[in-house]
């Protein structure tokens, strides 16, 4: 049977009143105890392994030391990373996450924020799923929150998020500049606001340099089918009668399975389409050719995110709004066309360079 | 400000006593209560938003329905999938999960063993760092805790890991059954024991099968130094004057960059090596050759853990040692030797089928 150890073991062991420990483990009274007995007390509570009992204090002071972290699956790379990050975080001001995952679903949202909220978090991280505006006006009542990664522009709430819109936007000139003008982009079917941003900035970019929008080269795919409507998707886009010289993944999820269905069809990249996709993964890394891509400042959000919450926690409403920049980082994939480099090429393959015409 | 709903705020609204709010909420004297009054509170509670202070609940029976879980690494894919599985069993029986990772070392372990008792978790499920049996040993007088993934033989602990030496004996069985016969090795330098028990398996399904162990074909690499060092393994392995003809990955994370340094070195798999890796990867559909792997049942793993834990926390100190078997999955990198099949060639790539001798 496990006893945990209590003020009073203590005090038994040195010989003094449990008011007398619990002064000195509470760090009261500190000028009227001797140096010499508190230090004993100290010992004898780190030789009997006590631990304060945390629940008790934070239902005096009202705080936990607990903040909850709401993404949309764990067990996605981006959402585990931003976890690990959160976690260092919130450990230097001795905060504990506990977290749990949406899985893009409003319903399991309300469970997971109702669990937290009965373990009495100070504060939240949620990367927020589509449809959940409502949820969080009524949370804002609730508890001190931050958004992280999406945010709902007609939402005055605190968020750190990307700016889709100009990282996009920088995305597709670059593939302009190196000779692309056939660009096709593949997204979620989503209501969801930075999606959303990407799509505008995509189509902006086309704009601006007098390319059109071919309706066609904007695919968007299921949230619950993409796996398997990728493969139509891809072939469309670079076996189509209107074929594309470039393709624009809005997500390193949808990137994944792209790629896997180019390689399915043997297209080689960048001689027959250039690839540029939005977040990273170390998956690209087994690809033959290396994949430009947007790069998140994922360290620096999960940072802010967990400063601003603690910030939020003790001076409470305080509104803060962060967009912060995403890096182009140009690899081998949107390499620019009708050049002779031939770099990154797997052992044994066939050179392929044509004279691409549109 | 943000103020919670009370029980006396319910009582207030509704017009009853708070002794009559807290009987109802807590289902307490339910045959003396009348049915309408009753329905009229629970409306109220959900209407005004009432959540129970889990905390001081927590107090009372001296059980917070949460546990800890201790990763190596959060932002390890392995780490998170299993983190994700946890938590949806936890969820299933109302408990909630709180994490740390330790990093592999032992002084970081500590630190979030001390944070998460400090929140009164009611037991914890550890994937345990190298060199940390001593502090196992005095956490088993603390709490009720379930090993998983690593255990340590000289320590009584409950665990659910997996039986790493058979899993890795059949899978060099499987690469000598297909022709390979100089079968070099890629591992951790580690006392940790489920990896010295992949290397014991290796060399014992090798003595078997009369064939030799060669000490330069096993490679064991600092944790710390592992992605630069790799190079260097990988280049000795296949390029060097005895060069094998087969690798085997004691990790996914270890296949990841072995498999960019045998892309680097332009090495053909499985033409000019065979390649088997422990554990999967989502990363592995990107390399131009299927690759086969020993899958740990993962979801098992979990779900055997969080259950084992809850029963261990209900009726304290029940020891149980579950070792699961892996799954050899069969794919191409491994293709028997001396065929003409070939298939998941990469387009416009050379034939390259050779008359391997040894």
């Amino acid at each position: 049977m496990i006893r945990k150890t209590s003020m009073k073991d203590i005090a038994q062991d040195v010989g003094v009143s449990i008011a007398l420990v619990s002064y000195v483990l509470n760090n009261q009274k500190e000028n009227r105890i001797g140096k010499e007995v508190a230090e004993k007390i100290r010992e004898a509570a780190k030789r009997l392994n006590y631990q304060p009992n945390q629940l008790a204090k934070s239902l005096k002071t009202n705080k936990s030391f607990t903040i909850g972290l709401i993404v949309a699956d764990m067990a996605n790379p981006f959402s585990a990373s931003l976890a690990r990050i959160v976690e260092d975080e919130a450990d230097k001001h001795k905060y504990t996450v506990l977290f749990g995952s949406s899985d893009e679903n409003p319903q399991r949202l309300q469970k997971v924020i109702d669990t937290l909220l009965n373990r009495q978090v100070d504060g939240l991280i949620i990367a927020a799923p589509e449809g959940s505006e409502a949820q969080l006006v009524a949370l804002q009542q609730r508890i001190p929150f931050v958004l992280i990664d999406r945010y709902f522009p007609d939402l005055t709430t605190s968020y750190v998020a990307l700016n889709n819109y100009t990282s996009i936007y920088s995305g597709v000139q670059h593939l302009i500049d190196s000779g692309y003008q056939r660009i096709g982009m593949v997204s979620f079917d989503t209501n969801l606001f930075h999606l959303n941003e990407r799509k505008r900035g995509y189509k902006s970019a086309l704009k601006a340099n007098n390319l059109p929008f071919v309706k066609s080269w904007l695919k968007e795919l299921d949230q619950a089918t993409f796996r398997t409507d990728m493969a139509k998707a891809v072939r469309e886009l670079v076996k189509g009668p209107r074929a594309v010289d470039a393709i624009l993944f809005a997500s390193n999820i949808l990137a994944l399975h792209g790629l896997k269905q180019l390689n399915a069809l043997s297209v080689n990249v960048p001689e027959e389409v250039a690839v540029l996709s939005f977040d990273e993964a170390e998956a690209y890394d087994l690809f033959y050719t290396p994949i430009t891509c947007i790069r998140q400042p994922l360290v620096e959000m999960g940072q802010l995110a967990t400063h601003l919450l603690l910030e939020t926690i003790q001076k409470n409403n305080r509104l803060t709004q962060i967009n912060l920049d995403g890096e182009l980082v140009i690899r081998a994939s949107t390499r620019a066309r009708n050049t002779t480099h031939q770099g990154n090429r797997r052992p044994g393959e066939r050179s392929q360079v044509r004279d691409h015409k549109a």
